[in-house]
């Protein structure tokens, strides 16, 4: 089976979105998913694209995903976010994520980035293994805090 | 007291470093700050500015900051990250931070993005129940993983 890793072009958000789908389903959300393909295109391809993607294809069939976009550190400075890196069920455990999680961490050099992060579940052990197996951290400290579309409509007396 | 907000200026990274300096002392890591004002001025105010700042003043003294800038979520699409919300520390408890938060969720609506997302250590309970009764939502299962610039060298076997 040959590999290959290519940038994403907007033809290929039917089978991004399929994907984010997946994750969503593994992460216990199934119904959490508002974006759409269209949604995907116009945001990521645009004049200010609101993402990277990057695919991992064997037999141009399209089996896992990178998606990333800028951050930054007001510490260290120029960052990279790591949103979502997804590999088909069928095809896990053959090494197709740590290939897409080492070309993001290349991109990440390339570009003179001076970090990387990104959010996993506390659950998903395997992955946090994994991301630990390559010189990461996961903090325990930390929490994750979002407000949400309707939670922001009513803090601002919106609705 | 009259509280001003406005949207800061080049010349003002030199006030804007020393708040992010105090906050790295207040998160018990004061060394881990390497960014200066030079680079907040390169990296915040050229061609692509990496980041937005609010500042909160008192009688022309900046007394407090918020540091925000795009990010992309695959479920809910467009996105915004709040990475640093600081108010001096003799100015605390006087609602400073209450109105750079507000503003910060005034700035979502307006440009219709669809979440705001931030990180909160989980000792500190004053901020943590304050986001909470704003609505917003504070994870317990989500850890967040980083690679920072010594580790992603190592790596890619760059050092």
């Amino acid at each position: 089976m040959e590999l290959n890793i290519r940038k994403a072009n907007p033809s290929d958000m039917k089978s991004v979105i399929e994907l984010i789908k997946e994750l969503a389903i593994f992460e216990k959300q199934p119904d959490a998913v508002v974006t759409t393909e269209q949604i995907l295109i116009e945001d990521g391809f645009g004049k200010n694209p609101a993402f990277n993607v990057l695919l991992a294809e064997i037999k141009n069939e399209i089996i896992g995903m990178a998606l990333f976009y800028p951050r930054y550190s007001t510490w260290k400075g120029k960052a990279l976010h790591l949103e979502d890196l997804i590999v088909k069920h069928e095809y896990r455990g053959k090494g197709v994520g740590t290939v897409l999680y080492r070309k993001v961490m290349e991109y990440a050099f390339e570009n003179d980035l001076k970090r990387v992060a990104w959010e996993v579940l506390d659950w998903n052990t395997v992955a946090i293994d994994f991301y630990k197996s390559t010189g990461a951290e996961v903090f325990d400290e930390w929490r994750v805090s979002q407000m949400g579309e309707e939670a922001l409509n009513k803090y601002l007396e919106k609705i």
